[in-house]
């Protein structure tokens, strides 16, 4: 029997070979947001399915399967006798890729071309249904994505309820008997707040943010920012496309995407911030392991906390403006010299309730979150059907930020998400704002002049507290344990409606906790 | 036994998974060239490595041989009688696959590898050794190199010339034996048009075209001429680089690349028409045989022939001038605004030895190649060694075109080709020039009005007819044929050199044939 290190090793050379596969589609679908001349798709979209499909068939492969049953007891799956004997990151590194690979594996390659195939349509359809705001023209499609998904929960199997399986593709170990009563507390929180946001005597002007602001001159804030926190342009870059996205070919090039619109400052701003915060994630994971899952995102909700860290938690905090709002006077005198740093930061964070989830602010965004999760819940607990989706949309909307669309377009049409298969996908955006929260609580304790640190635009403590916290650890612990290693604490909603409670109540006027 | 025309569509489908993964590595490289970040160098050559191995593995696979052998005879290398009942096209598509796979199978994986890795190392260390022009330390390399070329001659074997060997990998066909005639013809020509030059009263002044031009102004025009020649810029894109170059994904995604100086009109404005040339071929090759053969260019020599029509034939004429100059004049009226048509198409002509081929003229260009022929040829056929070549090519800079270089920078290093093992590759230069002058005569005859046509900015009725008889052929025929469907003729020096003293005569004043 070969020696366990060196089977480790030959499964590691392999999964680089189809890391490098995955890492050319990653750029080309770069690419394609940015640079590809539009004639180029069709034959794009050829490329990337050879490219996909080559590395699944590789990675679910009998030569991998052979190389992991050298360490897993292929019976109970968990790490044999001698794996257990490696030290903790090789444990890890074996569970990690024994999760992908059983998890992979259960899913026929008929059935992922099935899905992809029907999911490639179903955004096209969509795309277009949301155009003509016309959602009976994407309910044929829609249900044959829901029915595929009923096809991968069963060959996924579940313990207690279906959702889970989906649930655990995107932030793996979370359930739905986890999050209904978080969920239920923090909405129970956020409606309270919010009822108090409604009742203020004179909320926050943020009209100051939609004037007409230089398009250039915007891109170049956003760039200085991205500078001073860190993130590293001679392995990243900075690109226009429709929506704002990162993606990462290797720590060493990380690449983040914006958007400019000439009379909407926030956009381009806070899509900066927000993609730096996923970038610098992605250029802090550590090379060394590169290729596996200890160089690798630990989840969705992990990724999310840190884009959205630097976003709210930084980005919407009067700290933040006390170094950065001069400067960005300085870009645009005309319209911000009269300004105080108090009013706009105040109208940064005016809450009021909208009918888009990506321009909600921070207190109603995840009751947007929870509509969909809702939602999701009852289809795939087959307690609604799809054809009922709109009118279950409507409902929870009026129910949970008091608002209806008119259009389907602005309601159940808005999301790309379902048309490509990702349910389970929306609660990592909450759970995200909820890690965020608690880790920026212990950051702030663990460095106590951070306040002061980012009042005087010093981020790179922060970054540093993140690289070495968050971003070294790839998918060497679960979130839960991640989260528990740093803080001490289990998830909880309190860090965060504790942040909001404070911040909204200093600016509308009704809490004097500070 | 399968019918044949079903094997052939297999063996067409595992073709175009091949392409895929050829595409994805071209990307990779574009990309590395205009927009990657400096930091994402390392594993961008890891990737596409990785890329690359896979693409020959699945090329030279025993599945593609047995495909292959059902329409080949193993033992002559010719189509078995079934495959020869087949229709022109498809018969083609097959002797073109078998001469790849014949000539890839040739060469043990092993090789290819070490041949790769060398080559890699070879360029990092010729660019070094070039910045310090230091020809010492690149010497051992460059050996390496081409013992490793001496390994695969014998791996590829050859009738004549161990040289033949490598020229038939960019020049399909085209051996010592019949080039070196030529050469000598084409040599004796250009010299004795270079004495006339020399003894010319008064050279055109050409110094109009080194004053400051804005750099977006530049980029500006070669997009409008390139749109005049018919680049599709829905199918394509114009960007930066350090070297010009084109590079297609299909003929729906095919991009180029210039560099512009603010200090040097021609730079910018010769490489946008050169690379638009190349672009055109490749926007121009079948779609419906995309990742076969007949999909793919004849050769590098005539790709060649692409770009030097219309840098040349086309771009350094009055004709297109007559059209051109009026508008690069509102491009830049202080520069421009006094100066003539016929001075401007002088100074474009002005023909002077320099050291450097990249830059050379259209009389000298050809006799840089020749310097290289020989001193590769001298060196394949053993009769000198790699430490000789320094000296050789200031002996035969002095007897082509009567300069010695001071520095081995701006003679024998100036290059990157032999540090990549292109040895054979140079001449393929030289034969894009004939070619070029031949078909463009010919298509002066197929299409009476063209002149009138190029004076009127009219420059599709050339596309078309190049479309038309060279780009839509793909690999069907051979350059020889080819050559002769179009022209009538075989391969000859003669319209090439009678093109230059034409022009070159009438500029210096020194011919009236015209």
């Amino acid at each position: 029997m070969p020696n366990v290190t060196q089977t480790l090793a030959t499964l590691k050379s392999k999964l680089l070979e189809i890391q490098h596969l995955k890492d050319a589609a990653a750029l080309l679908s770069w690419d394609q947001e940015t640079y590809m001349p539009a004639g180029g798709g069709q034959t794009r979209a050829e490329q990337l399915a050879t490219l996909q499909t080559l590395a699944h068939a590789k990675f679910v492969s009998p030569e991998i399967e052979d190389l992991l049953f050298q360490h897993i007891d292929p019976t109970t799956g968990l790490a044999n006798a001698e794996t257990n004997g490696l030290d903790d990151a090789s444990k890890a590194l074996v569970r990690e890729i024994w999760r992908d690979f059983s998890r992979a594996k259960k899913l026929p390659s008929d059935f992922v071309n099935r899905l992809e195939r029907e999911c490639s349509l179903a955004q096209q359809v969509w795309a277009e249904a949301r155009r003509r705001d016309d959602f009976t023209s994407f309910l044929p499609n829609l249900q044959s994505v829901v029915a595929l998904k009923f096809e991968e929960i069963d060959y996924l199997g579940y313990d207690d309820s279906p959702y889970d399986a989906l649930l655990d593709a995107y932030e793996p170990g979370a359930t739905v008997a986890q999050l209904q009563p978080l969920f239920a507390t923090l909405r129970h929180g956020l409606r309270d707040l919010l009822q108090h946001v409604r009742e203020a005597a004179s909320p926050p002007d943020d009209r100051l943010l939609f004037q007409t602001y230089d398009k250039q001159q915007q891109l170049a804030f956003g760039k200085l920012v991205l500078q001073g926190m860190g993130y590293d342009f001679n392995r990243g870059r900075l690109d226009l496309s429709a929506h704002p996205f990162t993606t990462s070919f290797h720590p060493t090039d990380v690449r983040v995407t914006t958007r400019v619109f000439e009379k909407d400052l926030p956009s381009c701003l806070f899509s900066c911030i927000h993609e730096g915060g996923h970038g610098l994630y992605d250029q802090g994971l550590p090379q060394e392991h590169y290729g596996t899952p200890l160089g690798e995102p630990l989840s969705l909700g992990i990724h999310e906390s840190q884009s959205r860290l630097w976003e709210n938690n930084v980005g919407r905090s009067k700290a933040f403006w006390t170094h950065f709002f001069p400067l960005l006077r300085q870009y645009f005198p005309a319209q911000l010299g009269t300004i105080s740093l108090d009013a706009f930061h105040a109208a940064l964070n005016r809450v009021k309730p909208s009918l888009i989830r990506v321009e909600a602010d921070e207190v109603t965004y995840n009751l947007h979150i929870m509509v969909r999760f809702d939602i999701e819940l009852a289809l795939i607990e087959k307690q609604v059907q799809v054809k009922d989706l709109p009118g279950l949309w409507r409902e929870k909307m009026q129910e949970y930020l008091g608002i209806i669309p008119e259009r389907d377009a602005d309601g159940v049409l808005q999301d790309v998400h379902w048309s490509l298969g990702a349910l389970g996908y929306f609660p990592t955006y909450t759970l995200g704002n909820l890690y965020a929260s608690m880790f920026f609580q212990q950051a702030c304790q663990d460095i106590p002049e951070l306040e002061t640190d980012i009042q005087q635009g010093h981020l790179l403590s922060l970054k540093t507290w993140l690289n070495h916290n968050i971003h070294q650890c790839g998918r060497q612990y679960s979130s839960a344990d991640l989260l528990h290693r740093i803080t001490g604490r289990a998830l909880s909603v309190e860090p965060f409606l504790s942040y909001l409670r404070t911040k909204i109540g200093d600016i509308y006027g009704f809490t004097r906790t500070r």
